[in-house]
């Protein structure tokens, strides 16, 4: 057996204010029901951003000393004298979002919405380090075959299957506004799940040429000002049966409900930064839509989901990732973001 | 077999601008799938004030001359050859939304949603008359021993229960946010399908006392400034299972959000007059809610629905009828609803 | 604080065979995340005559020494170190059905049909003591309020809850095959939750006294030759919109599915104790029906809804308790279920 | 304008007994809201070889002279004066169940299962015949560029939509049991709508090549003995997700729910010749499956999803048509079903 390491290497937004620093910390202990998972591979959320930015939303949200990270996977170091499920040795991703199992939600069924969610990475240490702790209940046993960058993504995929798949999706034509990551990702889930048309609205040129990649039937600019027009036309005058809204801005969610069919369903998954005003009459009672808030990933169907596309090797994940850097230079990463000319950047282990 | 009239007393939208008249007019002339029904109730809609007082909407929709009138009830006088539904002499009341049948709406169970409906009352001559004619399609027979003004109210009845029953509402808490008829309605259509818990939040004290007698649990008013802490409390801190807007208003539509809990439904019925602000990140994406838009009546589940309720005998739709009035009277009845002292008026047919 | 007891009186299936013994054993030994609970009342299944008898299906299942007992409510007596939803004096009953958590119906909100589940009461020691060892995951904390008896209900009012509400129950017809307690508790779920018509049928004639005073509308006699006929003629030739199965009999069996409308629901919750021959084309195809075999209660949705019944006020338990003996006397209670004039038999505590 | 045809040639059973004949019969006449359709192709169903063999299930339905023939497409020849939805030269299907639109299953958008539905080409004359009449509610406009063998199989290929998108598709495991022309069709539109894996299961190796080529992931002979086992194998001991019944036979029936997982859904649309033994306790309710039958294609929103489904380019119907005759050759085409080498015939117009 060999001698287990005391300390590790670790991103660590160490005091409130901009910037990480790499530091050497200790190795999380495990308790009964833990995983030690040894990092193989993570990825950079938006949330990552704004903690390294330290904007408000992290100004109320993180108390430092904290390892951020929460797209990851890896392989099994050790676990607790309690835990079934995996093995020393076992590859790994985990469902970050910690739920309290006692509330309501949690008790029916609903625990991506529990009402006292922890986040790993965000209100306790996460993966940007060599090991991150993870409760059993939250590791996800990942297929050996399966790409150490595309392990790292389940996380913001797992966003895109559960907005795809909270209705009907095949032999629909569907609008998806906004594509960033996780909409890139729902372009190809919908049509691997039979979507008749998708169509991407999307202002940044570097993400459209991504849309198109993906396997958007119709890539569109939404300043070119005929976006939604060209939606009605394509869709006889009656708009689309979906609406995936991934962009979280007020011109977005606007374009979408124009586009969404009488009797559609509106999936709205981006976060809009405040307020937004909405036609309630035209846009949702007179057409009988149904709207529905998309928070994170089911626990687990959403992973069974996503286990089940990536068997099929009709899911490539490959055009989303548009970096791929060591986690040492996570500053980097930070500023590849801010360009816009990033998609999704995965971060490699320490050495 | 009687001589059949040629003319009719009928109120009239005679010209454009504010006002009815009363005057003589042809019985309307049926084709072989129409059915030609004697008025014997009607009952007042809001949309009767918007087309009285001839207010934008107005303007823009009703092409005078017109007899409006769209919820009534009345007894068959005669019928189309090609006509089996119903027969001379059966009590009925009808679907005043008049389907296309070709839309993919109409050709997926969603008549309701029609892109193309048009609506006997507005869009053609109504029930503020002697005789109305109705398609066959649309017509609705009642058991002869239903009272003539419960059977004039099916119409914002058919509201209440599709809102109502548009989710899961046995055993559940739910807020219904404002007490006009439809809301009044859906108090006792809750509390007759098991809901658990029914909070009435009103403006209106008129409403409020309405809104008690109807069954609801625990009456509100939102001008006190506490009503959604006592729906918090009252739900221990979570909020209700369900929303029923049926305000149409901003502070309204604010608090019944801010209401809701986590995984809610909240179905909208109530019509804003112009566009709202709402937090959708808070309100709906956060919660992971489901949010219905509710416009009419389904067609004709809706009705089965209403049926069994009246069969019951446990509904009582009486507290709801504050006015009962002849039908020649009909411009008091829209000085009543101006005073915010009136619940439905119900009107009696021309002698 | 008081001295713990090491030794309690308890009902104990003691070797292979029929009959039961009442012993003195060691109070369960609890760990970090348990409660034990001292029993108030109890009450007892067909799957404890089933024990007591030592049928096939005991002989196959049940390991000897086993304390058997699955209904129950009583007092917090203490509570493991991790435990948090309820303290000691805490008034609660417990879900029976331990789920193992880890499978895919487990992590997919399906815990009541964990495909590795165990029975407290049949594969482990139960509720038939002075004290019974729960898993804090399956405690279910009651209000005080609610009577002890009733309290030692909530299993089969739990199954009863889960069949009415798998589907629309609303202003739908039903038929309750079979009117064991069960079948009861559904007639008056049905009714409270706005069913419009509820037609019982049972064979045994002091359980159709029973289904009267439950609430149903119609009862009915499956032997008298008619009740089909009834049953189809009461709905207009049609028949019922919803079939609750109970009775677990080829006849009943048969009896439902030919009441059963055209696109209706049938949930099935009676097991039959061999096959069954079925004309699937004409039952089930050719009606487009939706049949759903029913398994215990939704792990919690399902008490949730229970709690909220009960809170109503509307929900009378009483007529189905036809006898309430202490649980010393347990053989007693053997043999009033074998004379079919007993419907739910409560035990009360030892003394 | 052309002068109009008086006679045609037909296939008409022309008396009660066995075979066919063909004759020269009266061109349909038309009403104000019917559509005379010109047949372009036909294709040959099992309830044709029915009616041609005469056996007692066509004996107690059919009502000589009739023209048999339910699946086709044609050309608009003319319509009546109510028409609007197509114009002469239209390329069109049409569904050929004629619901009576006035029963509880017509008015919920459940015309499929209608109580009173009438089958052209069972109940009245059908489209084995140079023209056809067809109400226009029934049409069904077809892109032009479909070819004429495939606007022939929209009735089972229907079928086959409505089965597979019955439930939850993406993402699941199948299992299909009988790979009749629907059963194929469903292997194809299954994975098309995104299905993980499709087992399946038919004892003819003539259309086990079939199911293959249809892109079926695992393909079992049932008479091999492992079929079940080899199923349970490739799910991890749990099952498929999704029975799709297609045989109809007790042995099919078996293996499909000894092989459906707990949770499951099954879908049978197979007809059992006769009643069928089932072991409810073990297949269905311990399992708490879902069995859903399955009658006709909705309408019209199966017809919706197969224009999508044909419109994406991705369906290919080819290898299902086994061979293609002339309708004039009609009996040849009885004589190949009765082969078993046949999987769907389809019949090119008289000349």
């Amino acid at each position: 057996m060999p001698e287990q390491k005391e300390t590790m290497q670790a991103i660590v937004k160490a005091a409130a204010g901009p910037g990480i620093e790499i530091r050497e910390v200790p190795v999380p202990a495990i308790g009964p029901t833990d995983v030690l998972v040894r990092v193989e591979a993570a990825s950079v959320c938006g949330t990552d951003l704004h903690i390294y930015n330290w904007d408000p939303w992290a100004q109320n949200r993180i108390k430092p000393p904290l390892v951020p990270g929460h797209e990851f996977c890896g392989i099994v170091e050790r676990v607790g004298e309690d835990v079934t499920a995996v093995k020393p040795g076992d590859f790994v991703s985990a469902e970050m979002h910690v739920a309290c199992g006692k509330c309501l939600q949690c008790r029916t069924g609903e625990q991506h919405i529990c009402q006292y969610v922890k986040i790993i990475g965000v209100d306790s240490d996460g993966a940007f380090a060599e090991f991150v702790k993870i409760p059993e209940a939250n590791i996800w046993k990942l297929d050996p075959g399966i790409p150490r960058a595309w392990g790292s993504l389940l996380d913001p995929l797992g966003n895109a299957v559960h907005t795809v798949l909270a209705g009907e999706i095949a032999t629909k034509s569907v609008a998806i506004v906004g594509c960033g990551p996780i909409g890139l990702f729902a372009i190809s889930v919908a049509r691997l799940c039979g979507a008749a048309q998708v169509f991407a609205v999307e202002v940044n040129p570097y993400r459209r040429e991504l849309a198109t990649r993906m396997g958007a039937d119709v890539v569109l600019d939404p300043a070119a000002g005929d976006a939604a027009a060209r939606i009605l036309t394509a869709t006889g005058g009656s708009g689309v049966d979906v609406l995936l809204e991934m962009s979280g801005h007020q011109q977005g969610i606007r374009l979408g409900f124009l586009v969404l069919r009488t009797g559609g369903r509106a999936s709205l998954l981006g976060i809009p930064p405040r307020e937004i005003t909405i036609n309630l009459a035209e846009d949702i009672i007179f057409k009988g839509a149904t709207v529905q808030g998309i928070n994170g990933r089911k626990m687990f169907e959403t992973w069974f989901q996503m286990e089940a596309l990536l068997k099929s090797g009709k899911l490539d994940l490959d055009p989303v990732i548009s970096h791929t850097i060591p986690l040492a230079n996570f500053a980097d990463a930070m500023e590849l973001l801010r360009t816009g000319e990033a998609a999704k950047i995965v971060l490699t282990k320490f050495e």
